[in-house]
């Protein structure tokens, strides 16, 4: 493992949730610290875990923190408060205690959207959390968030959420002045329902360190348009469930139209890799999963059917947005979209903007 | 034209509306009239359609009702008030006047929506439109509304969105008790927004003449499970634009997955006409369009985009759903649905329910 002056704690990966916890979990994890030096600590039950580590011939290599319960896959907000010692909940005790960095969980989303929000609490200036996630968009990939944690918002939520998102994008990839959209249904301004007409003023206010470039309609959601799409948990989460349906059904539509006679089935062998590739490509199990930005730690949310290799993916996207500093670049980037009148610090700002220091104008 | 007893009035077109007008539309509206004894009348302007008319070898056939103005794409909820002469509102004013029983209209939704919403006035019992549109699904079709006709509604509306719905799937599709689905963001009852989950316990209710399933998540929107989805018109219109750009994306990929090796490009020659066909009917300028429910009268919005072909199947449409008398159908099912307290009369149902005569629990 390459030392540097100071190290991060190690990922906490909570081996008890998800269609093919524990195993396929484990054998993830231990591809990340194997092939991607990813420093990890694995949460569950200490026995099972030391018996798969056994197995893969790591025993010992890897640390342990024991676990009781798993949260189950249909239980929801109520979940945390009934199980403090569920294996997400004792991760989250982890990262309190500075004993590890981030967690990565493919437990139910609400579980664990639930437990991370009140073991982890909100960052500062952050009221809600939000779960973002990467579009497969082409050539460049688009975050939309949020895609679930927060159903209900604020125009002035979606803003944070707005700031959110341009962290995100920094820290993962590298785009120096993200361009946010704001998902809504017409491309004028005027248009909307009263949440988004509201966020849209504020945006246009352009709060300091946000580059927002306006609307998005839903036909451009995989347009690849914009580095960051902003919309609440609940219309976020049925456009993103909607792609994932969409995807299927053409694909699908796809390989019943080419399998519809000789000739065409003939042609279909021909394709079957290529085929192949593009579906792993928009699977959601490749893409999906998402990240809860907004609390003090980071929290990965894989998808509920991952596989090793998406587990070793999550683990090796929880460690470099730990690298990049996700929480802090979080912390600045609301510190300086915060409106004056709520009391914004400019010490902490690299690039100043005096000429915002007028009130938002809300025209 | 096939005599009959009590022929309604003919279909009013709007000639003014749309990327192709007026040539196609007024190719597709006499399509319609010679091939599917649709009675019709063309609403432009007169010297023009007659030109037209002259060319296709009809002239004198068809009856036409000036207007000078269209509504213009850009147009939205006031173009209505300005401009009383466009083809819309004199389109409108047929129906008004029972010279007309229904309105074909390529124009931008917005403008048509305000423009008819103020000038046929709501249903009695209906306190907003909707916009109803049918997904591609297989085997079977389903409807979803409100694909963008209100953006903020309340629970209560929905309801009545499920009445509406209902009424669609029985004189579009023919189905006897179609099945309810309210789209969110889990299956349990209790998953949504505040707005859904209060949706979901007046549907719970089981209003009559409802037949309410439960939640739709997005990724099933298009599996065919029921054969109406309710929804806000924000909610709804991303969901629909949504499929539009990720069934245009998942296509795009495929013939860039199939063109990419010289081996699958040979069998990519072999399948050109499955997927020709596929891209047809998953196109949204085929499926798309919608109809807005609720209204005095049948308003039937096909796509700005739409081709003779798309105009001569809204006209079919426009005329089949008269001749259904969608507009008395949903008057009965918006009346069975509504709750006692508000007045419900049981004199103009057929199977009256009176184990529902109890106020809906809450619970």
């Amino acid at each position: 493992m390459p030392g540097s002056a100071v190290s991060p704690g190690p990922v906490a990966v909570d081996t008890m949730g998800g269609d093919h916890a524990p195993d396929e979990i484990i054998a993830g994890a231990v591809t990340a610290v194997r092939e991607h030096d990813v420093r990890l600590i694995l949460v569950g039950q200490a026995p099972r875990i030391k018996q798969q580590l056994d197995r893969l011939g790591v025993a010992g290599q890897i640390p342990i923190a024991h676990a009781d319960e798993a949260l189950a896959m249909d239980e929801g907000a109520l979940a945390s408060r009934r199980k403090p010692r569920s294996s997400v909940a004792i991760a989250c005790r982890l990262i309190r205690q500075n004993r590890a960095s981030a967690l990565v969980s493919a437990g139910t989303t609400a579980g664990v959207v639930a437990t991370s929000r009140l073991r982890l609490r909100g960052q500062h200036g952050v009221t809600r959390p939000a779960i973002a996630v990467v579009l497969p968009t082409r050539p460049r990939p688009t975050v939309l968030l949020d895609a679930g944690a927060t159903a209900d918002v604020k125009p002035e939520t979606l803003v944070q959420f707005a700031a959110l998102g341009t962290a995100y994008a920094q820290v993962r990839h590298g785009v120096d002045r993200p361009r946010v959209g704001l998902l809504t249904i017409g491309a004028e301004p005027g248009k909307g329902n009263k949440l988004i007409r509201r966020a849209h003023e504020l945006l246009t206010a352009a709060p300091p360190g946000i580059e927002f470039v306006g609307n998005i309609e839903g036909d451009d959601l995989l347009g690849g348009k914009v580095d960051v799409v902003v919309t609440d948990g609940f219309t976020g989460n049925v456009a993103l469930k909607t792609i994932e349906g969409s995807v299927r059904l053409a694909l699908a539509e796809v390989e019943a139209a080419i399998g519809s006679s000789r000739r065409a089935r003939m042609g279909a062998a021909m394709q079957r890799r290529p085929l192949r590739e593009l579906r792993d490509r928009l699977d959601s199990g490749t893409y999906g999963g998402g990240v809860l930005l907004g609390l003090n730690g980071t929290v990965v949310i894989a998808h509920g059917a991952s596989n090793a290799k998406a587990i070793t993916s999550a683990c090796v996207l929880a460690h470099d947005l730990v690298r990049g500093n996700i929480v802090e670049r979080i912390r600045e980037q609301v510190a300086a979209a915060r409106p004056p009148r709520f009391g914004r610090r400019h010490g902490d700002r690299d690039h100043p903007a005096p000429e915002r220091d007028e009130p938002p104008s809300a025209d």
